[in-house]
Parts: C-alpha cells; sequence; structure tokens
C-alpha cells in the first residue's frame, strides 16, 4: 500500500495535467450542438480506463448519450466494488460570469476552475487513478472493481436507468462507489450516508372558462389564485408540519447516534442563516436546521402563476392558476404512494366551486446505508487515512435519483464518498475544485478498495 | 327629431365602415411599442369630431398620451352635456385564443369582432355620429355638447385627471354622457347610476437573498411562495367576508327600493354560473350575486408569480413572490383609507421569517347619481324611445376611474348610457360589439340630446 500511495503522491502534478484535458472537453449534454464533444468525452473516459489497465473497456451506445463501462475481475472472492460517475456537464450560462473561459481550465490559489471540475469530472478522475496506480506499483487490484461512468446525470440519467435494468448481472457488485457530492467542509472527511427523495407535482386550478373582468365579476366566483393560496396555506400546520394525512407514517425516526452525531459537527445556525440573508429560519418545530434539511420531509413550492404578471395593473379574474409543488421525501417514504396522498388530500382541499387537476412530473426515492455497512465503515477509515481525521457522517437534503436505482435494482450499499464543496459553484459559473481534495480523494480511494478488499 | 333618425337609420351601414377604421389602429395604451398608434388613434378620433362639424377640436398634448377634445356650444341658454369616452385599448394577449387578428375588424353574425369593439371604440363612436346626424340634418344640435376622449383609460387615466383638475371651466356642463358600461340584458335599455371604486395593490413576499436549491435548503427557510399563498388565504372568512380590520366601516347599505328593482330583474344565477363555466357560484354569505356584484366590495388575486413557471420541473425554492390584489370598492369607502387599512393588515399577517412590501398602483372613488337627476329622467326616456321598451336602473361591479373625477370637479350628473353586454369579451381575446345595439346606442344618444334640452 505505501509503493501505491506514493506513486499518488509523486504523480500529483500529472494527474492535474491530465485532468486539464478531460476539462476541456465541453460536454454539455443538454445542448445538442455538443454531441460530438459528448461522444469525444466518452472516449476519453473509455482511454483513460484502459490506459489505468482494466481488462475489459466498452463504450455502450443508448438513444441518448453513451454509457462508458470498465471491468477487472481478477480477485475472486474478493468484493465486487461498481464506481459511478458522469462526463456530462451543465451548460455555462452565463458565460460573461466566467473569469476565464469555462473549458479553458486554471489552477489559481490551488483550486482548478473550469465547467466540471467539481462536478463531476474531478471526482470521477479520482478512481480512475487510484485504480491504475495499483495497476503500476502492484500489478493488480485487492479486489474486483467495475465503472458505469454516463453522459445523461445533468438531464436525468434516463439512459443509465434503462440500462441498469437490462443490466443489473453486467452492473452486479457489492457496493457502489461515488464521488459526486460535498465535504461538510474543507478538509474534513466527509461520507453522506442518505439523501432524500422527490416527488414533484403541479396542481392547476380552474375556475371560469375564461379570464374575467375583476369588477365586473369579482365576487361572484372562485378566484383560482385565491383558491389557490387557500389550498396551498392548508398543506403546512402552524408547526412547519406537513397536513397531508398519513403523510409521515412512514418517515423513519432519526436515531439516537444520527443525533449525536449531527450535534457534535457545531453546525451554526447563525451563520447559516447569514448566509442567506433571512433574519430568522423556518420549518418543522421541534428539529434542528441540519435535522430539518437531511431526515425531515419537506414541501415547497417551487413555482406559481396566474392572472397577470407584467408591469402595472390589470383587474383581471384569471381562469385558473398553476403552482409546481415538491415534497423532499426521507426514508422509509414512497414517492407512488406520497403522490396518491397528495393528489387524494387535494382533491378534499379544492372546494366545489373550482376544478383542480394534479399532474405528477417525477419523482425519487430516498435511500439510506446503515453506518455499519462494511462499505461504509471501510470508506470510513480510508478516508481517515488520507486526511488524517476522524471522519464525519452527513446526510444531503437533495436527491441523486440513479442512486435509488442501483438500491433497488443491484442491492448494493452505496457509498457516497464526495469530495466536493458547496461552495465550489457547481451549476453556477466559475465552477472549481479544491486540488488538495483532488489530491486526497485519490488516496482515499487507493485506501478504499484495500479497506474494503480485506472485508 | 325624424330626420335625424332617418339620417342614423339611413346610413347605419357607413357607421360599421367607418368603426372599423377606428378599430384598425392598435392603440394599447400599456404598450410603449404603440405610442405611434396612440398618437394615430387620437388624430382619427380629431378628424371624425371635425367631420361631424363641431366647432372647435383640439389635441392636448399630456404627460402622457393626448386627449381629444371637441366642442360645439352654439345654443345658449341650453344645457351643455359633456360626452367621455376612451380611444385606448387592453392588450391582446394571449394572442393564440383570439379566432381572428384582434386589429382587423370581423363582422359575424351581426357583432363586429375586434380590440375595443365594445371596450370603448364602439361606444365613443355612437355619440360622434349622433352628433354628425343632428348637423347632416338639422344643421345644429338642440344643446351645447362637448366631447372629452382620453387615451389612458386602460392604465389609470392620469393624465385626464390631472387635466380636469386644471380645465374644469373649459370642461363645465350639466352632465357627462359616457357609454362604457353593459346592457342588463341584449335588447334592455340600461342605465346605470353606480359604480365601484378600487384599490390595486402589489404585494411582494421576499425571503432568501438568492434561489435556493430546495433540496439543499428546502424546510429550513420560509418560502415566499408559500408565505404569501399564506397571507392571501388570509385576507378572507369562511364566509367570504374580507377580513381587513374595518374594513366596512363605511360600506353604504343597499336602498329598499334598489333591491327591489333588482329582484324584477329576475336575474338567473344559473344562466350566470353556466355561462361562466362554472358549477357552483361563490361569495360573500347573504346576499345575492347582483347584490355582490353591485353594492358589495369584494378582494381578487389580479395576478400572481414567482418561482420556476416554466414546462416540467426545477427544484428551486424563490427568493420572491409577487401577487396583484385589488379590492371593488362600494359607496362610501374611500381608497385613500382601504389601502392603509390593507397595507396594516398585511403587514401584521407577515411572518417575521420573511420581507414584505406592498405598493398602492392604483386606486378610485365608488360612486352614486341619484336616480330622480334630470340627465338620467332624459336618458332613461331616450333609450326607451329607441328600443321601444322600458329603461332598466343597475349597478355595475367595475370601476370608471374618472367617473368620480368628474363627480366631484364639475359637479355634473352622470349618466352611464352604456350599450355594451359583458359577454362581449372586453379585456379578453375575441372582443365584439353588438352592431344592433351600436345602432341603437347611436339613436339612444340622439334622443337624449333631444330630451335633455328640453330641460
Amino acid at each position: 500500500m505505501k509503493e501505491v500511495i506514493r506513486y499518488i503522491k509523486d504523480n500529483r502534478g500529472n494527474y492535474v495535467e491530465e485532468l486539464k484535458d478531460f476539462l476541456r472537453i465541453p460536454s454539455i449534454s443538454t445542448l445538442p450542438e455538443h454531441k460530438d464533444d459528448i461522444e469525444k468525452c466518452a472516449k476519453f473516459v473509455a482511454e483513460k480506463l484502459k490506459k489505468a489497465s482494466l481488462s475489459r473497456v466498452e463504450i455502450f451506445k443508448t438513444e441518448g448519450h453513451p454509457l462508458v463501462y470498465g471491468e477487472w475481475l481478477g480477485a475472486p472472492g474478493k468484493p465486487t466494488v461498481l464506481i459511478y460517475g458522469h462526463y456530462d456537464v451543465q451548460p455555462v450560462d452565463p458565460i460573461e460570469l466566467w473569469n476565464n473561459p469555462p473549458f479553458d481550465p486554471v489552477v489559481k490559489n490551488g483550486k482548478i476552475f473550469a465547467r466540471g471540475a467539481t462536478d463531476d469530472k474531478g471526482q470521477v478522475f479520482m478512481h480512475i487513478k487510484s485504480v491504475e496506480a495499483f495497476f503500476k506499483t502492484e500489478g493488480s487490484l485487492p479486489l474486483n472493481v467495475k465503472f458505469i461512468i454516463e453522459g445523461e446525470e445533468e438531464i436525468g440519467s434516463e439512459s443509465l436507468n434503462a440500462f441498469i435494468k437490462r443490466n443489473s448481472e453486467l452492473l452486479k457488485c457489492d457496493a457502489v462507489l461515488i464521488s459526486d457530492t460535498p465535504l461538510y467542509k474543507a478538509g474534513v472527511p466527509t461520507l453522506t450516508y442518505g439523501l432524500r427523495g422527490l416527488a414533484y407535482l403541479e396542481v392547476e386550478v380552474a375556475g371560469p372558462n375564461r379570464d374575467l373582468h375583476s369588477g365586473t365579476f369579482g365576487g361572484t366566483v372562485a378566484n383560482p389564485i385565491n383558491t389557490l393560496a387557500n389550498i396551498i396555506s392548508k398543506l403546512h400546520d402552524k408547526n412547519g408540519k406537513i397536513t397531508i394525512p398519513n403523510f409521515y407514517d412512514d418517515v423513519l425516526n432519526i436515531s439516537k447516534k444520527e443525533k449525536e452525531n449531527y450535534k457534535a459537527l457545531k453546525f451554526s445556525e447563525k451563520k447559516f442563516a447569514e448566509d442567506l440573508g433571512v433574519s430568522k429560519l423556518n420549518g418543522e418545530k421541534g428539529y434542528s436546521t441540519l435535522e430539518k434539511i437531511w431526515v425531515r420531509p419537506t414541501l415547497d413550492c417551487n413555482g406559481i402563476i396566474g392572472g397577470f404578471t407584467g408591469k402595472g395593473a390589470k383587474t383581471v379574474l384569471p381562469a385558473k392558476a398553476i403552482s409546481k409543488i415538491s415534497m423532499r421525501l426521507v426514508p422509509n417514504q414512497d414517492p407512488g404512494t406520497v403522490v396518491k396522498q397528495f393528489v387524494r388530500y387535494i382533491k378534499k382541499l379544492a372546494p366545489e366551486t373550482v376544478k383542480v387537476e394534479v399532474k405528477d412530473l417525477h419523482g425519487s426515492l430516498p435511500c439510506l446505508t446503515p453506518l455499519e455497512d462494511p462499505a461504509i465503515v471501510a470508506a470510513s477509515r480510508a478516508m481517515e487515512k488520507a486526511f488524517g481525521k476522524k471522519t464525519v457522517y452527513v446526510r444531503d437534503g437533495g436527491s441523486i435519483p440513479i442512486v435509488p436505482v442501483f438500491t433497488k435494482k443491484l442491492k448494493a450499499a452505496i457509498v457516497l464518498m464526495g469530495l466536493g464543496l458547496n461552495s465550489e459553484n457547481l451549476h453556477s459559473p466559475n465552477e472549481h475544485f479544491d486540488l488538495n481534495h483532488f489530491h486526497l480523494g485519490i488516496i482515499s480511494s487507493a485506501y478504499f478498495l484495500k479497506e474494503y478488499s480485506d472485508n
């Protein structure tokens, strides 16, 4: 193992240069004009996997963008790790806010600036390099490794979703290793062991068959905006609890150990509120801010529109009003069940004076890996060795929709060993990745392969 | 008088062609890109007044859109009538719902379709043509006439407001004749003797200092959309009463005579609901539908916007949400007082977790003319002669903000001799005007000039 780590340290500079080549490819998945770049990027990844000495590397065509697969299964009897990541990136607009061109990587103050630096090319690359380091020094890996690197994460992972369902044997593994989540703080080794799920709906309230003059008709028919507002206002009680009947039935309570873990993180609610510019935080009574984000389900209106929204005044009583409403779900809630509960409740809240329609736009399952899972234990030790500090355990309030598909279809443990930071402008101009975290990530990955092989 | 009426009947077809020219000018007052059309439309009206033989016609420039003034004061000792109307029109969106282009007038089934057909170009035009008919046949008018036709009615009549205050001598009159209100029913001669006032506000709820990811932040800060919805939901109680403290203090109760008049109108709530496509009517408990529209104040959201409103899903927790909220006021409510009550109440309803700002966009006083006024009596007889039926007396739920200014500054009786129909889609796609009413309106106008001259 010493040799592996020394090799990684010796090549620290080379890895950055190689990463730059990766970041130069503008693999924006949502823009059709970048289709060639996407193909080029998939080939780049495949080449790097070959160079890392994987025994089988293949690019799978899909309905959308290609999937890059790689494997080395030369350790019979040992566990198999599936490493997942994505080579596609977000668009770059507003381009004028970038200090450097987004696909011309620049290193400044120990950070590399480029679109995709932290989300997710830099993080994918760590694992390719740790695998390579084993082959370069020990000639083999201590366990079996598979890679699946997709090109549609930023647009919904549809092709991978279908691929997993059809190829669960090919992707069979004991653990899925993913680096696409943030560290709790710079320099603090972090494992994310839970993600929230999602149920995203659209509610339309329709009143009169046309927009009406609010003078001539106001006060005689239900106003769809007022009615929608009434419905929305009834979705929370005064303690911030969601009022949908049976909504909390399947919510897993936070364990005592988790509660203690979170307390130990010394999260500053004051700093959090200051950063957001709010004088007072909000949410479900009886829970800390971290608990509200990580272990409690929430309901938010993501959008609302109805009637006249231009400058000035128009006295219209609109025919309809629409709101996008989503719920973040926690284990063991099921988006299918929640959607049914939501629709039933909305229909009950809707007065006879309007017609209400609810559309289910999309959803994903929450997920949670037990802290005692051998993969989590190995990952924790690995990061501790790399960073020289105790690993902290966090959850994340967001969702990575493909993760629950891995859990369900592959029945594998999920290890979210992310090395990014929430402050690294992912999805925004001047995205960057801390090169020290990049380096520690390669070392963490190498230690993980070793630690988990002893299982 | 016979000659005048015969002349009007003989020219029925010509009037429609002339009206089409008027309707072709897209004089949308609220859109700066139509400024030239507004100028063009003012000139058009001035030309028509000149052609009608008025002795003085003038276009007055204002801070906003021009005012067209015309007069003939050749009947000393006789009363003076000021005819008011507006040449500006509402915007046309949603344009895709129009069956014909809004500024390319089409006649179908005895109706003329175009933006402004009934509101108010068609109705303004009736009076220009009745005056013209007198000059063409009798060479003079039986009383003194002034015209003031503005281009800002749909955006608040600010310039006319200021003009009246500075030119009350120029506009001095005994009665103001206005056709910008509906008939009670097709073919039923109708005088409107009361209008509701208006207080129009914009409420902005601001939360975090930027749009947030609803996964990473959902459940910890107040969501401006949900908060705005909560505020809106508290503006009515379960009986449809407005909950603003002291809001009803100055509301004048309906008289016994009015209540009987309204009953006699045999208004069909069933038909009203069917026309609007609602299965059930709504509003303040304890009042009939006509009373709700005519004699009771109301509160409606005219628009709302916040967060993501495109197709599909975006998991944003928005920085702010805005609603346009207006109240229709009845005698003797005062918009200034109501705005103060509203702002105070909204601030009270707003939780500490958000910042709420209220803007007063515009307002107008309600008004009421006594049924015994000689101008009302003359107008009633005039319509009876034109239609061959008894005139009915109604109020209107809408506001014509300039009307209370006329009352206050000119101390003149207000005659609301409208020929439109509420079903004519004013402010909506496919606005139209019944050409039979247009014709009867010209005749009613002519009879009014005669009847009122005998006063």
